[in-house]
């Protein structure tokens, strides 16, 4: 972690800009009826979970190109991990990937503790084949033809609920890769009624305050069809699994020109949203950093979910899902967090009654630059004061930088080596 | 109608090679133990629904350019879609279009009988406002703001199952162009909950044996969303409606590169699938004639719909809907009911019993390849032989040109405009 | 046009606030070493040409639902040009489309002058028939089979270089929807021969001091192929021309997921981007408001622009290019010329030399944060400011509404009716 | 390789049938005035090379599931090659990768000799990072801005075709992952000058008698930005490199929609098609077995190949480029090989006379019925006869299973560890 002297010397450098910036702001936004106060605190509140895995450099099928001062296992990740928290104070807990994390669970809750996090959903992997493990995952797992390769991948996942109860968390996420490479291979609709018995037995043996979360993804790494290939498969998997189901929704597994804002306004209604995998994507499922690519896109979502947020139920998961291969990840992690945060609050100073009365009207003129007027306030200030109000960084990337944490672990890290040779 | 005499004649040129072609077609499927006549017997039980309005020519919003002898009326539409059963044996029903159709049901009835047909689905317009209108759908209709324009709405819907009943239609299509041009615009929630209440006052006035199939569309005429975007609000809707109530699926209505196959499956499986609107398309909603474009994905969907045509509940209304800008409508909705028919038993004669064990043992190359057999054998000869049993044309359009058809229907029917002026 | 005084006494009860806010922002921009007097001119001296036919309603092929006070020719359209730029102060050029806005050269120049306006490019339509034309473009125009359809329409872009000459514009901008809708209706590459010796043809037509713009499409009106479908065909057809052709592009005309941003830097390196037509989309081409889908596209694009702007040679033609369906057009055309003002503006303020020096060391994370702090930055004061120094309305849509201009309109052209009935 | 007697005794079993299917398709074309022996002679001279590396199992950036008796080096894929030759007699040549494949060029061309294969174009590798290797690729390679870092990718390269000299290749292959993941993270125009340079460099290192090719590929592993991202970038590169720079096509790498056989005839008409690199795909660059997804689209390509085959200087290299995950490679290559010629036959009898009539008539329908006509015949029997009269195997892939190939060199080959863990 860092030490206290250096984020505090850092913020001495900034706060005074930063005072007059925050009042200046204040007071446009009190000339539209806007107290930032308010928005100050919701900032605060705010948080979206880690996944461990995402402090590691990630890479493509053709290559892996990795840092200085890679982590070498859960306890690494979870120093990471405790770092962007503490510059950001905005990544208030950690999502778990087994097999990748597994580890003692009391050493878990223990280094957690030390490192001022909590732990998020878990997420089981059935996309890989372990060392000594059974069975392969080659042609499906939860939905492939052979029952024992079923029960195993059933059986991975209540074993991921076992952990994430000695650790605190209170959720699963289940993501599988299952599909076909092409017509023909499999029978979708008998592969999909596969899927959901493994399924309800994984939802068997959900603790009563467990969620379980299903995902989809349009293709990758199924290249024609993918058993949980929408929105749509995934409302139908959660409305047969029960009230513990619900979906999760990671920006980048859309078709092209999808309008995700509105998948978020369907499962709302429907009851059955149930949180995020942030990140941002031109093409596929680009698992770039949050807001870079379309920020626009980033804060429609948080649009729908502001306007939204008073239905009666409402409990979202919030995790960003990116993959760094050309920046040093916990940066990335740090800048993601403030962006997504930076789309709430933005979100938040909508002026929804006037926007009300000009959607009544349809007066669509106004009513899409009353949207468009939130999203270019240049909130900075507020996340910058909700940042130095709870001790973190004004500017964490640079107090990152200034901290030399990553040089400091690369001494204790061995350098991994270049990898994806090949796999083209 | 065309004389009985120029089909025949068109006919005794052909027959000889049809009988030698489907001679020797049928040898080849006996090797691989498939019985040809069992394939024409499909054949020829197999229909698809004309839209009246496709025998009009279509156009963009940039110009129509419209051909000699265009339908004045729904007489006139009739008579065309008669023409088009008597050389294909294939399209037995036409759905009409209320307002485009409306007339006397006595006389509608007694058309039809005369040119043979039966009526579909009824299709409802609350995508254009027409003269006298007291509401305007510029911003909505079963979704507008205003709930007299919803109550119009759904009051035009109902007299569409008042003419429908009057004329033997069972289902009511509902399409509607109802969205918003705009982030911000509309509320996505709000305006899908007053597009359900519309829908439900709809299902409330629906005979017993009648459906209502909601249609989704992921774009135009609203750009920016649309309230029935994808197949999970049209589930989430028919859900809502009951049990009369099932999805459309219209081939050309999906983001790009959608498993559209994948999607039939999964609304069979939620007992929600009603039917098809066949075209075809490259980029978006490009009503192109069906088989076109990719007549690999047409076989796909109905390799999907012969693989579970034994689902309890199961009936479906096919119906071609295309938009013909540079062919004669005629002659387009003759090919494209032969291309969908020719889909529907390339699909009767995959080997399923054989690609169930493939399957079961992962054999991915050998099961697509077991596809690609059924879908590469080249059939005609049986949709021939379909059509000359039916007492229709071996060659349909060859045998409309040498019927002069449309030459003496242009002697009746004046020349219209071309259009499209200043829409861009 | 409006009123002085009207301009005046709004501007009056917002001044003060503007000053206040330009002000802060000019004292964080200084502190970023940025001087806000720099970027007012800049912004002053922006201007984007309008499209006369914008000025109109547009429409779908589903229906065309007009406004009131639709101007009923080019006179009326030239009116609200005017009105556009006085309160702007950012749109000082029209863009006149043939035939649709064909008068007396000498009354269009005497209009103009009298609203204030200079004429662009001009725009030829051989997309359409007109009545009392000899050939149809049913199947083509500059690229049709026929050897007289294809004489007739080059003649028609001669006659519009012509008019072009008599009121002072200085380019043609050629856009046929020339294609085909079906894999095998046109030979893909003798279409293109076809299209280039008409081009060459117009090019020969043209005066030393103009320039021709070819635009590229990829899909619409033509839904199989079309003739000039990407900018590598723009640009072959630019450099087969000769060096007074250049390549337009229009943001809506791109396959999905389309980088057009690299699109614009290979034109400037190839000599051969002539300009732009502004918009903004989400599926195809929707010819929605600029910057209101994806502004950082928008922005991106300005991006290249500013850092490219030092290249020998360059000269662009920047249009709006919309079709206003559901909005007042004279407010869209507002709105529109405001935000590709802005993103000019907030690209202007881009720390170029800090973004080499990151770029040079591969600081990825810093590098995109400085396009996106640029991005994030609340120009609205530079916009407001340069407007009101120009004498144009600090608030324009505001200043439009207050001034009733719409409303004394709709006094004098009679309503045009709802229209596109049948088109689908 | 398989033993002779072993495809003798599986062509024996095949050849009645085969007999039989070829006259009465023999019969059948001759009615349409097509002379089968000479289709059959086309498709006896029609060869397409394979890629080493595609003997191996592929992989996605999740995970690689290896089959049994993988190849554990270039001397092991040149006998999977041999064998796929010797089965299909469409293979003549092998594409090597560099470093991938590096080996003594006297043994190269030895084992080539006696597997009876001949070299292909060359293909280099600067996407990863070999052991060793002084700078890193992690930023770019022929685009880095590091000029030591492009002088290395230059001077592999040039071993490259070092290499591929002393084996009797004659083309290179260049194809780069450069580009960006963040907008800002690199200058689009001059990261394009930088890769033109050291492109130059490389074309001034091409013996007289060579070609260099370059691909282009719209996204991955760069997901923001490409240098060389599509054909039109592509064109560019070839123009300004000369004479012996050409363009190579990989049908998986373009934006969705794109219609790829225009790109085809484009090409041509600029004298820069250079070849293609084959396979089918869905949603991106999906590497598929070629004519899988759509078999359509190929036949199109294929279309355009044979409609322009006179065009002077026209000499293309042919190439699989796929990724085998689920299937056995040696499978995959055998079944795509002749889905190729397959493509090419079927474009091969098409009725151009008739074709080149009826779009001067602008017979849209009976134009792409036209083209449908040649798609639907099935010239199975047509392939299966130039096997059996070259030597290789009515049914490669059965005849295959029953050599048991793969189990023989499994024997040999150990066993390889699956992979991928934690590239997500």
């Amino acid at each position: 972690m860092i030490e206290k002297t250096v984020i505090e010397a850092e913020n001495a450098a900034r706060e005074a800009d930063l005072q007059a910036d925050y009042q200046a702001l204040g007071a446009r936004l009190a000339r539209r009826s806007v107290d930032i106060e308010a928005l100050t605190a919701r900032a605060m509140s705010f948080g979206v979970a880690i996944p461990s895995w995402g402090t590691g450099t990630g890479g493509t099928r053709f290559a892996r190109f990795p840092g200085e001062g890679e982590p070498r296992g859960i306890m690494d990740r979870l120093d990471d991990c405790g770092t962007i928290h503490q510059l950001t104070a905005a990544t208030p807990r950690v999502s778990l990937h087994i097999p990748w994390d597994r580890e003692d669970p009391s050493l878990l809750r223990e280094k957690a503790e030390e490192v001022g996090l909590g732990f998020d959903a878990m997420n089981s992997n059935t996309f890989q084949d372990q060392p000594g493990q059974a069975r392969s995952y080659k042609f499906g797992s939860l939905s492939h033809t052979d029952p024992e390769t079923r029960r195993q991948a059933v059986e991975h996942n209540l074993e991921c609920i076992e952990i994430g109860r000695a650790i605190g968390s209170r959720a699963l996420t289940v993501w599988i890769g299952d599909g076909s490479n092409f017509p023909g291979q499999t029978s979708l609709s008998r592969q999909f009624d596969r899927y959901l018995d493994s399924m309800k037995a994984i939802y068997a043996g959900l603790p009563e305050d467990w969620r379980i979360f299903s995902e989809h993804k349009i293709y990758e790494p199924a290249f024609y069809s993918t058993v949980v290939q929408d929105w749509g498969t995934s409302l139908m998997t959660a409305q047969e699994l029960g009230p513990q189901a619900q979906c999760l929704v990671d920006l980048g597994h859309h078709a092209p020109n999808v309008n995700i804002e509105m998948i978020v306004a369907r499962l709302v209604r429907a009851g059955k949203l149930g949180g995020f995998h942030f990140n941002d994507s031109k093409y596929g499922d680009d698992d770039l950093d949050s807001g870079t690519i379309e920020p626009f896109r980033l804060f429609l979502v948080f649009n729908e979910l502001v306007e939204l947020e008073d239905r009666p139920g409402l409990d979202l998961a919030h995790m960003i899902d990116q993959s760094h291969n050309v920046t040093d990840p916990i940066e990335s992690l740090i800048v993601s967090a403030g962006e997504i945060q930076r789309a709430f609050v933005q979100a938040s100073l909508v002026d929804r009654a006037a926007l009300e009365g000009l959607r009544a009207e349809n007066d669509a003129l106004m009513a899409a630059a009353t949207l468009r007027a939130a999203f270019r306030t240049d909130v900075e200030p507020i996340l910058q004061m909700a940042r130095l109000r709870a001790g973190a960084a004004i500017d964490p990337v640079a107090t990152f930088r200034a901290s030399r944490y990553r040089h400091r672990v690369a001494a204790k890290r061995p350098r991994t080596r270049s990898d994806g040779g090949g796999i083209v």
